[in-house]
């Protein structure tokens, strides 16, 4: 029998949180600027997390099981920052159509069917096994009003073993009446997810989610920030995504000082970990609040592109210091492949460098950090393979692109620019291995 | 034995030439501003060439054997207006290199080994292969300055039954010198290419293909503007892709109007039917230039975007009746699916139209129209199902995407946005079922 026992998946013991070694063709980014790359090297993991990238196995490590993936790439899994769940059934669809009659069309009337726990269970499962195949081990995602399909969803993160900080929505004005709550409302069902989620590490946990100032009261903001201040809870939202909602944002919220600012009166711009999607016309008194709270930049180029927003300044967000992560938001963004967002990332920052010379384009290590080790704070460590960080990982089978001796840096830029789904061929988050989750 | 002749496969028919109907959903662009959709229609092929498309079949046609694609979608093949095949090993790599370096360390170098006709063949057997898989029958492309390399790309399209015209590269100075010919040279290997494709309706032919004004001297564009004049041939080269360029050109050009008015001068631009790619800082004179000749844009985003070049005015092209085509531009683009460069061409039109609202963004009807009808004129009736044209066609099974029901519309939207390779079940080519091609 020792032969067969031999052969047993080697994942079965990592679950166990024993000592695991996986051989591959490493890289990842410990530095915004360049990548580690250690060939047919070593990595050490125990209790889901990493103990040591090595080009040749440690003495102390002999004797160990070892999971050899002989010539494949082995990099850190992927985090989307921004991505509303609920719109994954208009994913690619009506994107002829400007904001408004989208919004009004579309995405609302999709998101009251998520009262339905019936229909969002059947809409949530294949979103979260669509996170999956394309290597999406971190979520941040937005839910909707409901609370109990909010929970449902939360529930299939946890089921699949996938990472994930699930907002439910927040809104009071400026919405259809379905999907319209009361402060009441919105602070007793937010009170009953924060109940679920008492666990201090949990891979799945609420996050306090406003949709976005025009859509919340002053009352509801200040529920919000109340709630996030109370549970020390992360919070999420939109910010300066388009000229004429920072305009309403001004009307609305006539004595902030810019759209930040509006949600910094409310407690909800920094005071605990914090997430702006989109950002595209942020600068001035605004970037610097953002800086100084080290509210994250959820960067969406294709959703950008797709709703004519224009495009985000990463260059600056990244020489100021201010956090960034990428995100899909399906479905303003068309693709939920954050590979593609890391494509799409450095040919919209080329736009605004043909533009503007002080601006250089981002390269490709630059957006593959964004994506992973930067993206990855909002977790904890995550992101990389140094030493304590959470061991999310996607083994990468590139044979079919790599046709001609490529080095490992390029097979890892075509398998970016070219690549999908059918090259990841086994993903980790904490230390795990994700099998494809039930739909 | 009749239930196994019933079932012999059905395109054996067509290929010689009989009758043949298939039954699907069909879509196509009869017009740019709106899709023809027949649910569960029907289009008779005969000779390569469609007959009609029927709601209900005629009873004139009844009793003839019918193809049943069933719930799938039967849309037109694709063309590529431009893609330079020796770069396919370069696709998607380097792309953090500016335009100088990278033409000299990726793109000369790669083009100088097809002088080697063993590597040129397994080079340009997968990438005809990958035209195939992303559904493209139609191809204009760029080769290298070889001849014999040249002819062998040729023979692979032909073995495989896509059509193309196919262009060995003209150049004598700006380049290295394991690609700088000689005029007597360039005349000599296109006339022997020439003289190998006599049949007037060949599916595989060459084009006149100076690589763009600067790295052809005056009597080299005199000799290839000769070549066009004297057998009647179609032109293809790079126009306005970028500022310096431009520039450059007026420096070796000072008596043209334009970059274009350089090409007109040498019987290059609309004498024969001509293609220019990128088209990106066109305007003026050499836009009004275009629209009296008809020179048709290849409009590449992506190598647009990857190439920090800038941002091509379709919209204005297709107020003006400049006729549009798309290409991928491998290697300046990343990516073979022309479907993804409708993707791009909405989206950069998106970006325009951000900054001059009186250049509406392009609808998807107008770029499957740009990518199938338009294009394909470049090719006779290509691209349509209007009767008389050629039958190039894919069959689309979307099944993985249509998850809820989806309108035909959104399907196709779908599948644009989101699908891939996988879904592309048959390919036609002027009435034949093309089949993978042998790599």
């Amino acid at each position: 029998m020792y032969p067969k026992y031999a052969n047993f998946p080697i994942f079965k013991l990592s679950s166990r949180n024993t000592m695991q070694i996986y051989k591959a063709n490493i890289l990842f980014t410990k530095e915004r600027t360049q990548f580690d790359v250690i060939p047919n090297g070593y990595i050490a993991v125990d209790g889901g997390k990493v103990v040591g990238v090595y080009e040749q196995l440690p003495a102390s490590l002999a004797g160990q099981p070892i999971t050899d993936y002989g010539d494949k790439l082995l990099i850190p899994a992927m985090c989307d920052m921004h991505v509303h769940a609920p719109q994954y059934r208009n994913q690619g669809i009506a994107m002829d159509l400007e904001l408004l009659p989208w919004l009004q069309n579309y995405t609302f009337p999709e998101e009251s069917k998520y009262v339905d726990t019936a229909y969002a269970e059947r809409m949530y499962r294949r979103f979260v096994r669509d996170l999956w195949r394309f290597g999406t081990m971190r979520t941040v995602a937005f839910a909707t009003v409901h609370r109990d399909s909010t929970r449902l969803l939360m529930n299939l993160f946890r089921e699949a073993g996938m990472s994930a900080h699930v907002g439910k929505v927040d809104m009071n004005r400026n919405c259809p009446d379905a999907l319209c709550e009361t402060v009441e409302d919105a602070i007793r069902d937010n009170e009953a997810l924060i109940a679920d989620c008492t666990e201090p590490d949990a891979l799945v946990r609420p996050i306090i989610t406003p949709r976005f100032v025009p859509s919340c009261t002053p009352e509801l903001l200040q529920a919000c920030g109340d709630l996030a201040r109370k549970h020390h809870l992360p919070v999420q939202s939109h910010l300066s995504e388009n000229r004429s909602e920072i305009a309403w944002v001004q009307e609305l919220e006539p004595d902030s000082r810019n759209y930040g600012d509006a949600y910094r009166r409310y407690g909800l711009f920094g005071d605990t970990p914090t997430i702006m999607a989109h950002c595209v016309w942020t600068e001035g008194e605004e970037l610097e609040l953002m800086r100084e709270k080290q509210v994250m930049v959820a960067h969406c180029p294709t959703s950008n592109l797709n709703l004519s927003s224009g495009t985000a300044p990463i260059r600056v967000f990244l020489n100021q210091g201010v956090p960034v992560g990428l995100g899909s938001d399906i479905s303003g963004g068309h693709d939920l492949s954050i590979f593609k967002m890391m494509v799409y990332a450095i040919q919209v920052s080329k736009m605004l460098y043909c533009q503007d010379k002080s601006l250089p384009f981002l390269t490709l290590s630059e957006v593959f950090w964004v994506a992973t080790k930067s993206a990855g704070q909002f977790f904890g460590k995550v992101g990389s393979f140094e030493p304590g960080y959470e061991f999310d990982a996607l083994v990468v089978d590139d044979c079919s692109l790599n046709l001609d001796n490529y080095s490992l840096l390029h097979r890892l830029e075509r398998f970016i620019y070219l690549g999908d789904d059918r090259q990841i061929v086994h993903r980790f988050c904490r230390g795990k291995e994700i099998l494809e989750p039930r739909v």
